[in-house]
């Protein structure tokens, strides 16, 4: 293992765009329930951070006919870890562009995954600087945490679904530098990997489609840091009519807490309490879980993820085979 | 409703009596896992207590050829209110007689319940007192937390299954002074009741058997005090081969936050964080839950109460339909 | 001990006023970090209850000259209660009256203390029905949680400076049947005493005003249910500009979880975590701290509660003594 | 900003040597209590780890006359770094050593901080192996969470005192490539500095030593990952006779929960919640606290750091002046 295997070169996910059917519905979710600030509007967006978003925006919400990801975008350690990671990109599919459209970022290099999932790298980002009344008397927090509703910190991570699992991964560590720190496998077929090339547990994960389509997003996930908050939010969720998946309950693959909701629009948000695993190890060996295992993998508590959404339901939906019953 | 209605006559549930098949695994998850204190070992039985359970045991332990529930003990709140409910009790059906062979406690009122359970109630009761050793310094505390497994602090409540709940609830109305703070009904007929005389959600419930059987067991619940601890147990559950059926999560029905899981001999076990909702109006109206309302009853957050078990398992066990699946 | 002695006639802390020199603050502090509905607005006065209060109102804000509590008034557990706890308070001091002029409750008995606080007890109150947008699926909960700030569930409890102890804890003894839970003697002095005669550690609580004044107001309690909810708060408070006198820690004494702040009309508020002990034996036994316990009384944690001002300040505040330092 | 500098080198706090003149009491401090493994004993050291640390040992307990750190140790994120690291600590000043005489690590440079502390870099690490019966399902985890005390997960940081800060601050960022993320200044003098290259607030802070010795210990902090475990070891320690200076509570400075305590022997030790802020941002500025605002950098909530202790004791202990008051 070369020196340059333990480069951390992507630091962590920085903003997600997701279309959404019911833009009202999906506003009112994110800003009343789940208080994140509206830094922008523009045509037929809204861009949005939570109070400890460090950039301009996190998440952008835009009307569009399907629920599903625009894109995402993750951030680099360095402007050579962007210009590293485009040429690894370059040499291994040709696919590709730099842009340079978005509010509050800089040049962008947007491609496309192994399953069709658009995606984009980036270095320059511009600070969001709070005004004096939304400025928090905490330095490292670059925003007051807002008194509505259940605010969530930050943007945390990106969950894909994939037709296959093993391009996916093989293009995230060969271009993007990422560590897989765990694995499920099912015999042969990798069912999911769980990535990142910070301490976090992943930045990004990719899970198998059991519907077999390509591109498609399972959840976007956004931080509070503390589990209690994802019981709390539970108990919102129920109050106010927004759907609960799954949760609150701790992931045995990267022992972070959970809470999976579906945001009016249709998209699935995870809400995600403490952590769990940090990886301090540079050289963590990457966790194989195997079939017989994955009920701790899921869940440590009682929880069953339900088969009829959890494994199936991605966004954009895809329409049901004829025999099936679900979400989808 | 007269001022006799609003007194509380029955202070709490004291002590339970289990039977299992494997004393050596059921020890060790009450010792070991869930850090109780033996106070006494005689015969087939080891007596136990919380570390603040506030009498000489509150559970006792008994080798057995099936698990079940021996009896369990309600304390009165006074010498009279004893006899008042014995009175009453003797009123209402002829069963019953008085005892006084319970290591820790005085003369107690043994009594059958209309669907059959065994139960007892008593008012003089031994306090415990700590050695010097077990002494703890928080003075409401009658020992200290113990520095081993998990320690929950005391017995709670209890939920009995029975062939039909009505009887069951009109008894303890009646001859116990307890009051209805929740119920669920399946349209005509009561599918569960939780009662209480004190400000607790409930001493004891009252759930319908969905196989028939009578006099049974569902759970006995012991008290954390924080929702956090039915995580960490969960955690600790699923490490050391306890078999975890739901939660943690948190009841609709009576708030309070929840964990089941099966003790190596058998018998249900709740472990219960915070209290839930404390019923602090003497004149609060019965809640009642209909089947389109169940999902936020049974679970604020999303677990699904499995049905295969929950609703059918009970000590003692009853053999299985010859249809159906499941534990029992 | 008789039979009536275990006999609860006090159910609980209904309601309580507070005048404030700064309405505006101290409205915004209760409604908009508290989460408060306000149920009524008339003359200088605005009526507030937290989501699970039971009534119309259990805390009326109004503008005065200078903070302190108007009055508080405790519900007792049935009419018939209410009359015998009357006949008593009226054979032991002759001062009291009838009277039916609040909005939400019925006739309702004034007192004054031994040391000179207003006092009321109640039977009717008029309980609060949530309309259609506020009704929550939790049918225990009055109405729902709301979105603003870190709500409160409920009101819990009174704590009251005395001149003199003694001559409070004999009479909340004798006339309301209160039980002493825990005290605290410093020498031959009571300091301080927690009364119930609920399973709460305490709906009343006397402590010694270190200033020698007398009726005045230590702090008023409102209840979270969950510890982490403190923690919350605390930072709520920090970045918000209220001011943290101590906590969140735990004390000893009622093993309760607290957090104290002043709000801005300077009536000290305590946000109550977890309920700590609660009391189930109907005979406990009175717990007696002395001087050399008191740091495990006061805090279980680190917290030092500041000499200065927890022992000293009350509302309304008194002329600082010339050579004395501190708060008031 | 040249691209070297996001490059991370240090990749955690490997392990810990601390001196004890009550090896008894420390030991049971670290196993009973904070239930650590046992992994190695040999002459007068006991080699611990915590049930989450990757290697043989992240803390050796050693007899001594006097408590103090014997030596710390990093981690490198790779074998090169480990050189260009020594390369430019050598070209930094002449001091140090390769040494490779500790169990379960392999060769390591020594060196010594600019105000006198033991340290050492390290790549070659033995990971642990848990043998069968004390393998976790929890594939991340490298042993089972002991059912002892209330078990620490690993070794987190460390913070020591230093003459003077700035020395100490710039040595670490240009030999160790550290990233000093927040600051405290009084005035033109730096009192603190909290480094790290990974995500973590902070691996090694460093404090104004107001007794101004050199090279001495603050403490040592353990991480639990979960606030309430805090919450949990306070009334463990309270009840179990070890001295609680401060906490629990959450430091502005980082976001992150504290509790301090002193183990037998007499070192500091943090027990350290969740973890507070991650640094996602690779150009995260530095934030620096005036002395204004350092009443929110100590603490959230209210806990005041007492000045007797906190600022003026560490490890080794020092004369007092004549005229001081305090512990050391």
């Amino acid at each position: 293992m070369s020196d340059e295997q333990y480069r951390q070169e992507i630091a962590h996910l920085a903003r997600v765009e997701l279309h959404t059917p019911d833009p009202d519905g999906t506003l009112w979710f994110f800003k009343d329930l789940l208080g994140m600030y509206e830094t922008r509007r523009e045509g037929q967006s809204v861009y949005l951070r939570g109070y400890e978003d460090p950039y301009q925006w996190s998440l952008k919400i835009t009307e569009g006919p399907v629920a599903r990801m625009d894109h995402a975008a993750l951030r680099t350690t360095s402007p050579e870890a962007l210009e590293r990671r485009v040429r690894s990109l370059q040499a291994g599919n040709g696919e590709g562009a730099w842009t340079e459209d978005e509010y509050g970022y800089g040049k962008t290099y947007d491609f496309t995954t192994p399953d069709g999932h658009h995606m984009s790298l980036l270095w320059e980002a511009e600070k969001y600087r709070a005004p004096e009344d939304l400025r928090s008397k905490i330095l490292s927090r670059p925003s007051k945490k807002p008194l509505q509703g259940l605010p969530i910190k930050r943007l945390d991570h990106l969950n894909l679904l994939a037709s296959d699992v093993t391009p996916m991964r093989n293009s995230f560590e060969r271009h993007l530098g990422l560590r897989t720190n765990e694995r499920v496998v099912d015999g042969e077929v990798e069912a999911g990997v769980w990535m990142s090339s910070s301490q976090l547990s992943h930045d990004v994960a990719v899970m198998r489609d059991a519907r077999g389509a390509r591109g498609r997003l399972h959840h976007v996930a956004f931080y509070y840091g503390v589990q209690q908050h994802t019981v709390d939010a539970a108990e919102m969720f129920r109050d106010y009519d927004i759907t609960i998946e799954a949760g609150p309950d701790r992931h045995g693959i990267t022992q972070s807490s959970f809470l999976y909701v579906f945001e009016p629009g249709g998209n699935r948000i995870e809400l995600f309490g403490d952590p769990g695993i940090l990886i301090l190890e540079p050289d963590f060996e990457t966790r194989t879980w195997t079939m017989d295992q994955i009920d701790t993998g899921t869940a440590i508590g009682g929880t069953n993820l339900p088969q009829e959404t959890y494994f199936t339901y991605g966004t954009p939906p895809v329409p049901p085979e004829p025999t099936e019953d679900g979400a989808s």
